[in-house]
């Protein structure tokens, strides 16, 4: 089974060319940009014979449909973070276009329909709706999100009916039952396969996320004239605290906690702050671990609090579950990753994908690691092209097991 | 000596209500508020009979001029923070112009000149220049201040002339050969004598101020898909360094240290920091002290960011020495203070104050801290009317005694 690297490289290139100045790419949901990269992902699907429809909620869809039954659906999504990189989305997307005309290529004929997705807004860096496109297929978009608005006003349903949809995405929803598995290629984002010198990682679980907002309530004070006895230094507390989260997530396996953000008021040089907010995500791969973690940050918040006589509060602003994978599917990634001679790891992810909503929603999902360099949503995020082929291939594998 | 307390309380009142909203007090350098304040004290001194100016940095002084030789300048500043409080500035100010009524009332007849002074923009809330009215009186004004503008672009050589002044605050400069001392009376805006529950207190020394900005460098990561163990958190490290401080200056005597502003790049709840900027406050009784605070934290700052293989670089943007106050001034506030029943006890001024600029430039200067609760710049700062009248019978004697 032959994938065709040169083809891989210059799809990339040109995909990376919209939206992108030198290695930096802003492809933003709904976008004028990502309006293009589902274009010329159409029109490549479309040129191997594929039926391309664009649905509700600006998903883009290439069905190669000889075969009968469930589909099997392959993708990832086009969108980008502001100034992201160019492997984000985009590689998921361009190895599930190179793995199906790998297989036509070979003369692979399918016995069942084989459907690439290119899902519209994943990142949600716009509007703020993560996942937008999949949790839209799914089913599972939060109430009122045609409303959101990006931060000029246009809203998502405003966006959808400029490029002649009816505005409503959740009319995007499919029926599970014509599906019979999603498969998922995409850049780790984390270091892990780097650490291990591996190119593959076949992901077990997606993680479960705690996201939370903490406000310290502490005593603005005069900066020279309140001795160091006698201050509730808003800032000082909210230190320890993040400190705590790093602490409390270092003890446990396969759980990370990050602050991100971080206000100080009033925010002046010569203030004792009189209080601090800050961010919380604290993720982790097994429900159990995210409920300890957070259990152990609460405590530590509090401990804190009380030992500076200082007030806290913690507002939960959303919490997804973790999502353990199909096991068939995992397995048979394993197989095909072997297959093409890379002993893959089992990972979980830290990041939210697509694929959690499809597995949710009882489609029975896989999801597929591409080693990668740089961090991730930035312009250094980096796969390197022998790893994007190995995974091509891999992902090729599955794919003609499954539909082949 | 009868200092007249419904005079002090009246005038009280009548100041605060300028630019006054409850206890609240937002009465800006060169603002039309602070203008309003100089009218209204210089029609009180006016009244009394003294020959009162406004100079080029737009300081009112009221001068009693019976007696000959060098004055004795005495007074505070009417200007505030935003939503500040009652007290801070304007007590010392009406306490000033109360003692020379009392003593006038007494029918103590001055054998030298008395100034009565309101200084202008002490806060430098404003235009960013603290101390300013003083600094232009003392001949220690930075250099091109006038070009200095606030946050709509308008400078104070502007505000100077929108009031008629010529715009140059320089001019302001008067010879400290005609000025035998000068007294100042002030809230002490820190909890020390609160805490010991004494009504006045003797300024010895004020601070050395260091103000610095601290900058780290980690490294922007996925906060889901970076485990802990890889972080470089800008933020992170940034806590250890806020924690390091206050460390510092609680192991040293007469020293304080504060975080006021901290920022994160790119700051967002799912993005591990990869930059952190903060303020850096350091202020010791002592230069010894401050110069040991600033090696201890500069070093702490070293081996945190080696520890956590991020870069910091700590960038100091102004320096003040710390100001022994005139030994003969504070042993007849001392006396004074035992006169009126007070057995005062001897402090530093944690906070920067106009009478620094007078010392510095060679005018023997003395300093009289009123006891003050509720912190200070915000509306809650209070001063008891038992402690003002207090405070003003013990300015009132030291000034009879110099000049009287």
């Amino acid at each position: 089974m032959t994938v065709d690297r040169a083809r891989l490289e210059r799809r990339m290139a040109e995909l990376s060319a919209i939206g992108g100045s030198g290695t930096s790419v802003t492809r933003l949901g709904l976008s004028p940009e990502e309006q293009r990269a589902r274009e010329l992902v159409g029109g490549w699907l479309s040129a191997r014979g594929a039926t391309v429809r664009r649905d509700p909620a600006a998903n883009v869809y290439g069905r190669f449909g000889e075969g009968t039954g469930p589909a099997v659906l392959v993708g990832s999504h086009l969108d980008s973070v502001p100034d992201g990189g160019r492997f984000d989305g985009a590689l998921g997307v361009l190895c599930a276009v190179e793995a199906v005309e790998a297989l036509l290529d070979d003369g692979v004929r399918f016995r069942r329909p084989v459907e690439v997705v290119g899902w519209c807004d994943e990142e949600g860096a716009r509007f703020g709706i993560g996942l937008f496109g999949s949790s839209a297929a799914f089913g599972r978009l939060p109430g009122g999100a045609a409303a959101r608005a990006d931060k000029t006003g246009l809203s998502i349903g405003d966006a959808l009916r400029a490029i002649g949809e009816s505005g409503d995405p959740v009319q995007a929803k499919r029926e599970t039952s014509g599906l019979a598995a999603y498969l998922e290629l995409h850049i780790e984002q984390g270091p892990r396969l780097a650490e291990r010198g591996v190119a593959l990682g076949v992901v077990s679980d997606i993680v479960g996320i705690l996201h939370a907002r903490v406000t310290v309530h502490g005593r603005q004070d005069h900066a020279g004239a309140t001795i160091m006895s006698a201050r509730r230094d808003a800032l000082a507390a909210a230190s320890e605290m993040v400190l705590a989260v790093e602490l409390a997530a270092r003890a446990l396996a396969d759980a990370v906690g990050t602050v991100g953000e971080i206000a100080v008021r009033p925010g002046a040089k010569n203030v004792v702050p009189g209080e601090c907010v800050f961010s919380l995500d604290l993720r982790a791969r097994s429900e159990a671990t995210l409920e300890q973690l957070t259990r152990d940050v609460r405590a530590a918040i509090r401990r804190i609090g009380d030992a500076r006589g200082v007030r806290s509060s913690v507002d939960v602003l959303s919490r997804v579950a973790a999502v353990p994978l199909d096991p068939n599917l995992r397995d048979l990634f394993l197989r095909c990753a072997a297959q093409v001679g890379i002993d893959a790891p089992e990972l979980f992810s830290g990041a939210g994908h697509d694929a959690e909503n499809s597995q949710l929603a009882g489609v029975p999902t896989g999801m597929l690691f591409v080693r990668s360099t740089g961090g991730s949503h930035n312009p250094n995020e980096l796969a390197a092209a022998d790893d994007a082929v190995l995974g091509a291939r891999a992902l090729a594998l599955a794919l003609k097991e499954l539909a082949g």
